[in-house]
């Protein structure tokens, strides 16, 4: 027999559901339990809604972030109550400050049952403290008419608030009594009815302000443009207008994914600064869009310089205390209203082009070198990594952090336009890797991800996402047995033992039973001719596909990466 | 050239170890990183401090979990900044819930890096929320002196908080700025300096208190004594004899480890009950212990008697809201005092003979219906565990949520003391068992892990412990391809898709890779001989273990229990 109680909760999701639907969000993650029924059958119901139900809630969690990050809409994330919902921790962290919409749904036990020794049942009431931008204890739907009209409104709100710069993830606990199956209404004739509706703001900078940051800028004719990680497709044009008007190169991370779209987008920074920072001269100024650069080399050249920020979000991302002017505005409106003010400028005349000359300089170097290499040296990959990713056409490319996305800024010159990179940059984790590019797949129909052997092992679990939905991701895992970075770093000076054991922390894993558990093709690689063939070869397959990298020692990659980087 | 500051530090931390160490503390899980890179140090020279390097955090958090669990003293957690941190979440609050001492310690950046668009740069300050009891966000090592004895009583607070009743975590978050390798000072003449030092209250029970309760039990000649989860093993001589003074039998949940330690001491109440409740007498009043025993049919049951509870952790666990007298203070002290006052008693003589002839019947008649079972039901695992472990001696068995530690409680009837029973009860998880296991497993040299298929997936990394530290761990993986669970519940009355969709969630998966991957010895049984024997047969080996039982289909498992369970 159903309880009116069992009605009252359909009636409420039913409300909230459809408005969250209208309020343009179309992707589900879904983690089983009990507690969640009521959420997981009004979504299972939802018409046109693609739901992905997953295991592990730390690995959906991050599944959902990539899909939220390549749709740019934000993703549903449902779980029970109790220890489910803290496993959504880590993602949330991530979308949080990498600025990702993320609408998080946890079930919960009643307000009776909490704090009561009532199984699965923990404090979720702020549960993720600061690092959601809202949150709400929703009510238990007791048949008041006036809780379907705030679930729907909370929907709205969710969804907006969420999307809304800086975009972020949200957080709605609902509370469940039992009997947990509701019963839904029919086809709602108002359906159609919206009892709210939020319009966002553009960010919109102010004439007058534009005019006073382009009066300063003349003081500087010797600058640099920096985009830093962030897509800055739609900028891009409005950037190379601004490199011709003030006469300074663009340097581009590769994370802004414009780096070789035109011949005055210049990468080889991160090469230039390494190798002789201290004989070149540094820039007065820099106007400076998205997240900090990854190079460590040029954010250290350019720390002296005053910068002028541009960000879109409304953060302050500056970690080096520099001399700034933060811009917040749109960055296309921005840029395009100063590029407008600059009408009589007049740039220096050999500025841009000794930079392009060096740009040149560096390519030569590089190619030179890279073209002797013998052994399995990890900038190799990145160096060819354009040209052996062509037969995917143009291709979604996710780095992990830590030695990929450093290695990928160093070493790939030309991406152009045929890879699309992305990265998890908020919190610059090695966790939920494998599983963000594969929310990353299931958007953008495949993906190539390049992990180290740590960020693999750490989200293995994620494999699971892609067999079960037949997701088409190759990934390259660089095994190099352990922390590669911390050779990189101060600490290797310690004893080898201790650095090893705290550090180096070699582990001794390969990866092909992970593959063959999840039905994964897999190769192993242990020279530049076996990787080559590998990645053309399995280029050429769909599906889940893994190529492990046997590297060299951790010693013998710093010297190959020192040699590279030397002048 | 070692800076001040390099100095500072290591004083600090140095003073923090130490006083660590005075405290009890023997035990760190470290997660290698690099802004936790003075920690590590501090900890990689402290003498006798038993240190495990573990890469994936939120498996490395219920490892120290287990450790701390097992040994009952604080075990330290440290991780780097960042979403590592995040990771040792669902642990944290496991621990909260179960009342489990941890030391959690964060690296994170200098203040002037927060919130500045630095990487694994995230919001640390009580980042757990309400899951930690004390949290404090350290200073920078200024090189002030005051700093190095604050660092010392610290270190004190933290241990004793921990460890003072309700058990529990406590985070300590440690900003460091660069450079991060530490001097440390060498060793200190006034090592032996104690700066502080806290003696912890053991509660008590006022004299007047007890004689009240006692006169107020005199008015319910016919009552249950039950002993929930929780250690009960000092209590069980109290236990005892309160069950003679007051004629009234004891029920034990198998995670109070007295299950079958008396013949007054009964273990069928969730067998008896599921047959035929209604035509039982129920009690007009219940003496419980620990938490919440783990039968839904016991907790009903008693419902609606008069219930005191003896809770030596001063919290309130009756999710029941049962008329309750809630009586404060140590288990064995408690009791104890009740059972002197009780020395006039004049008990009901037929009421706990009446409950051992119901035990005696319950058995009888499992016993037949067992023997009778020629395929693999779940329940034929329970009932011979304690013969089948004989040949490990006295044996740590961690056994999962969901169904593992239901099935314990209905079948395994006489574990008596030769097995010794362990579960995450604090907030009924399916994640982190593997780990959590392991940790038993580091400190009481061998464990045997009964889990479900989810759960043994959600923490496969957790395998990873055994292999690099040896550990000597057998884990029975009961796999029926998803959540068994659901179909003892009513969501099963949905269609078969939409079941199977959201709560079944079959995954395909067999775990022989797993074990691969981790060099664990892999048997697959697919009948009750398979079994049989190959628990016999890696009872007898050292090392990783692990034997998957593929058992029947969700429907079938539903129907052999029912017919398990009935009258």
């Amino acid at each position: 027999m159903t309880q009116e109680s069992q009605k009252f909760v359909g009636r409420y999701l039913s409300r909230f559901v459809e408005s969250l639907q209208r309020s343009g969000v179309t992707r589900a993650v879904i983690c089983p339990g009990s507690r969640s029924t009521p959420l997981a059958m009004a979504l299972h119901r939802a018409p046109e809604l693609q739901r992905c139900i997953l295991m592990d809630e730390r690995s959906a969690a991050f599944f959902a972030l990539g899909q939220a990050k390549a749709s740019g809409r934000p993703v549903l994330l449902v779980s029970t109550s109790g220890t489910a919902a803290a496993n959504f921790m880590p993602a949330v962290v991530e979308a949080y400050w990498s600025h990702v919409p993320l609408i998080v749904l946890t079930a919960d036990r009643p307000p009776e049952l909490r704090d009561s020794g009532a199984p699965q049942t923990i404090d979720q009431v702020r549960l993720y403290g600061t690092h959601v931008k809202w949150f709400q204890d929703m009510p238990l739907a007791d048949g008041a008419e006036i809780l379907d009209t705030f679930a729907a409104i909370t929907a709205e709100r969710a969804a907006v608030t969420a999307s809304q710069d800086p975009a972020g993830p949200v957080h709605l606990n609902f509370p469940f009594r039992e009997p947990l199956l509701a019963e839904f209404p029919g086809p709602s004739a108002d359906r159609s009815a919206v009892p709210a509706r939020i319009v966002p703001a553009a960010a919109c900078p102010s004439p007058g302000a534009i005019r006073d940051i382009v009066r300063r800028l003349k003081d500087f004719p010797q600058g640099f443009i920096v985009a830093g990680p962030g897509q800055m497709a739609t900028v891009q044009p409005a950037l190379l207008a601004l490199s011709d008007r003030l006469g300074w190169p663009v340097w581009a991370d590769p994370l802004s994914n414009i780096r070789g779209t035109d011949s005055a987008i210049l990468g080889t920074h991160d090469l230039i600064l390494r190798a002789h920072a201290e004989a070149l001269p540094q820039p007065q100024a820099v106007i400076r869009l998205g997240a900090p650069p990854t190079s460590k080399a040029l954010n250290q050249f350019i720390q002296h310089s005053r910068a002028f920020i541009i960000d879109g979000e409304g953060s302050y991302r500056e970690p080096d205390l520099q001399p700034a002017e933060m811009i917040y505005g749109q960055p296309d409106l921005v840029v395009g209203q100063i590029v407008q003010e600059l009408s009589d400028s007049a740039p220096d005349p050999i500025w841009r082009s000794f930079w392009q000359r060096q740009d040149q300089a560096a390519r030569d170097r590089l190619r030179d070198r890279i073209e002797t290499l013998q052994e399995s040296v990890e900038p190799y990959l990145y160096y060819h990594l354009a040209e052996w990713l062509k037969p995917l056409g143009p291709a979604d490319v996710f780095v992990s952090n830590s030695m990929p996305v450093r290695d990928l800024d160093t070493f790939t010159l030309d991406p152009g336009q045929a890879l699309r990179f992305w990265a998890n940059r908020g919190a610059n984790g090695i966790d939920g890797i494998v599983s963000t590019a594969l929310g990353v797949a299931a958007v953008k129909e495949q993906v190539v991800l390049i992990t180290g052997d740590l960020a693999f092992y750490h989200d293995m679990n994620g494999l699971f996402a892609a067999k079960k939905y037949g997701l088409n991701a190759l990934i390259v895992v660089i095994n190099n047995d352990g922390g590669g970075i911390f050779s990189f770093l101060p600490q290797n000076r310690l004893d080898s033992a201790q650095f090893e054991d705290l550090f180096g922390t070699p582990h001794g894993l390969t990866f092909e039973h992970a593959a063959a558990m999840y039905h994964a093709e897999y190769r192993l690689a242990r020279s530049l001719p076996d990787l080559e063939e590998a990645i053309s070869e399995l280029a050429r397959i769909p599906g889940l596909r893994i190529l492990e990298w046997h590297t060299l020692t951790r010693p013998r990659n710093v010297s190959e990466h020192t040699r590279l980087w030397g002048d």
